[in-house]
């Protein structure tokens, strides 16, 4: 049984955190920093852009010379330290060297992770500041101010957590994560921290995050962009001596779906400039590729965006957005639904029901059913948020 | 030798047009018909969009009955008759049947165009009217009333001409476009009508069409969306006495891309909401076909089109997109300029630089060029313009 519970990456046993403020923003918390007692096992899907920042750079390294044993994480916002070459690597590996030493930890065993404007070196004396200050500030409690620490343009920190029931024991599922701009799926959408107190090995940890993340973080889009530093870490400590095998796979992975999803979905609703979250289900798809090729290039369209944006039941926009998705289509068979009202359907347009349809625009929860015609069985389902003026201007004044 | 003249799609001897309105806007000139006498050679490129609306289907049908050859083009803004079924297929073979009844021509001599709303069906009554109106109206003057006739939310009517001298005679091309939403490579761009003077043979016709589109309309892009309704075409009437055959073919394929270009960089600069024309040059590519991607990535980002509208010389996320673009890649090689400013090269960042590149940005005309640090000899320029909160009002209201 997977129930909510207040809180955030804490809740599992043995994790401590902290937010703290250290001059890298120009206000507000700017490092945060997770701790795991014991050391956990630890993996991470990184970003698919080519253009790797310096932090998923030691990550992986550390990651691959401490055989997935983590024993702390180290984020900080404000600047991601991308693009910055060869000091920006020492900077990052410096991050990971203070955090050891503050910690009394192996240097293999901190994780490092950085989000805010690319190009910018990450300042060095700042992040040894914010270390100090963050060791000195670690508690249980302090999820909350992590969550916080890691946010850029989010206008509100995620966290959630999962109490979880099973015949080999009770264990317990943490997650913070940030978006809220350069979200689009293929990993690389954003940074998500997660924590677990079950007992995981690597290999079964890391099919597990890529499994969950692959329906929840990785169907998910803001503005169709990947960044150079986005990064899921999972944390499995095993202090709730609950030991995931495959027979409790199933169930370990469908608490860690819900986490994910929660978190994915307020991603999306805290996206740059958003007011409405837009689910979109594709059906009739020749396959489960072009199922969500086909979902997410309406969920990236701006006239689509827009249009929701605007509460106007333009079915003809996701029309025509399926006939240029490079997926199979035909217009003969194709049908749309807006909140349930079908606008299309057998090259027939049913104008009189767009007032219901509108009625459904004027929430805030708003889903999207187009079938692609062509008889397919392939269905998938992506995320994303309408496109408002207020984006242009937060994406327009970013570093002013 | 190609001069610029004054003048539109009548500049050529043998073309009338006319501008009128017959109701399908709310207000303004609505239908637009060109005649050309006498019959003239036409060849077409159609939306790559495979939701294609029905006066493309009848378009299609009639330049293989009159095996590309064409007596008049009717077009008509405020109303796309796309996803209409059998009844907009009816209306738009009407729209021939009336025109060709009024001109005295075969009906597959009437190409047929429509743009404005998908999923609204044509008003064959007010399009009989219309073409009445339109054919009393023909005159060699009325080629900006045609070329107005034609917008929906275009800013500014977009028409040229050019004189042409070669050893073989003088003739001229001219042409008119319009815009301004749903605009993006792979032809499917836009309208756009040519008229030459110039006696050229259909097969020679078509090759000079998508030659002289390929890095003109089909370099351009507004918001990344393809229309199911797009189209260019293209009538040769023979009446200047010169015939274009393989040795004049160079002269004429580059006046028509003059033509095409200057109607190109106007849809851009009319682009919804549009402030500033970017121009985007990819060097350094594998292939042409990446070097084309990777432009048309950054040209269609709305990060990089809200920081350029914003004045914000943000090279980071161009180099952003350039590592999701899924071309090859290597931060180490990469170099970015804008305005001609190199802001980062050798993976050094040139901050200093930057007031410089601001500078720039403050114009109208922006250069960004990017190389794609992997040693290719390949290039490609992309035209877009910026992003900006007036492109969401346009988009969240256009029905309302």
């Amino acid at each position: 049984m997977v129930e909510r519970v207040a809180g955030g990456i804490t809740v599992p046993e043995g994790f401590e955190a902290a937010g703290v403020a250290c001059g890298i923003k120009k206000s507000g918390l700017d490092l945060a920093l997770l701790v795991s007692t014991p050391p956990a096992r630890a993996v991470a899907i990184f970003t698919t852009n080519l253009a790797v920042a310096a932090p998923l750079v030691v990550t992986r390294d550390h990651l691959r010379a401490s055989h997935n044993t983590a024993a702390a994480v180290v984020v900080n916002s404000g600047c991601a330290n991308a693009c910055t070459g060869a000091d920006g690597l020492a900077v990052s590996r410096a991050m990971a060297v203070d955090t050891a030493k503050a910690l009394g930890c192996p240097v293999e065993q901190v994780l490092v992770s950085s989000t805010g404007v690319i190009g910018l070196l990450l300042d060095a004396e700042k992040v040894r500041h914010g270390v100090a200050l963050a060791v000195g500030a670690l508690s249980r409690d302090a999820h909350g101010a992590a969550a916080e620490a890691i946010m850029t343009t989010d206008p509100s920190p995620k966290e959630t957590a999962v109490r979880v029931s099973t015949p080999g024991g009770v264990f317990h599922i943490g997650g913070m994560a940030k978006g809220s701009g350069m979200i689009e799926p293929n990993m690389a959408t954003m940074l998500g921290f997660l924590t677990t107190d079950a007992a995981v090995e690597p290999a079964l940890l890391q099919r597990a995050v890529t499994e969950a993340c692959a329906d929840t973080f990785n169907a998910i889009t803001v503005d169709g962009e990947t960044s150079t530093n986005d990064m899921v870490v999972l944390l499995a400590g095993g202090r709730s001596g609950v030991q995931i095998g495959e027979d409790a796979y199933p169930t370990f992975v469908e608490a860690l779906r819900t986490v994910c999803l929660e978190l994915a979905l307020a991603i999306v609703r805290g996206g740059e400039g958003a007011t409405k979250l837009i689910e979109i289900t594709v059906t009739g798809a020749r396959s489960l590729a072009e199922a969500k090729q086909a979902a997410r290039a309406m969920a990236n369209s701006p006239l689509v965006k827009t249009a929701v944006h605007g509460g106007d039941p333009n079915w003809g926009r996701l029309v025509a957005v399926a006939g240029r998705a490079g997926v199979g289509f035909d217009l003969a068979g194709a049908r749309v639904q807006i909140g349930g009202v079908e606008l299309f359907a057998d090259e027939t347009v049913f104008a009189e029901r767009e007032p219901a349809a509108a009625e459904h625009l004027r929430g805030t929860d708003i889903e999207i059913a187009v079938d692609l015609g062509v008889g397919g069985s392939e269905r998938a389902t992506v995320w994303t948020c309408d496109f408002s003026a207020e984006y242009v201007h937060i994406n327009a004044d970013y570093r002013t």
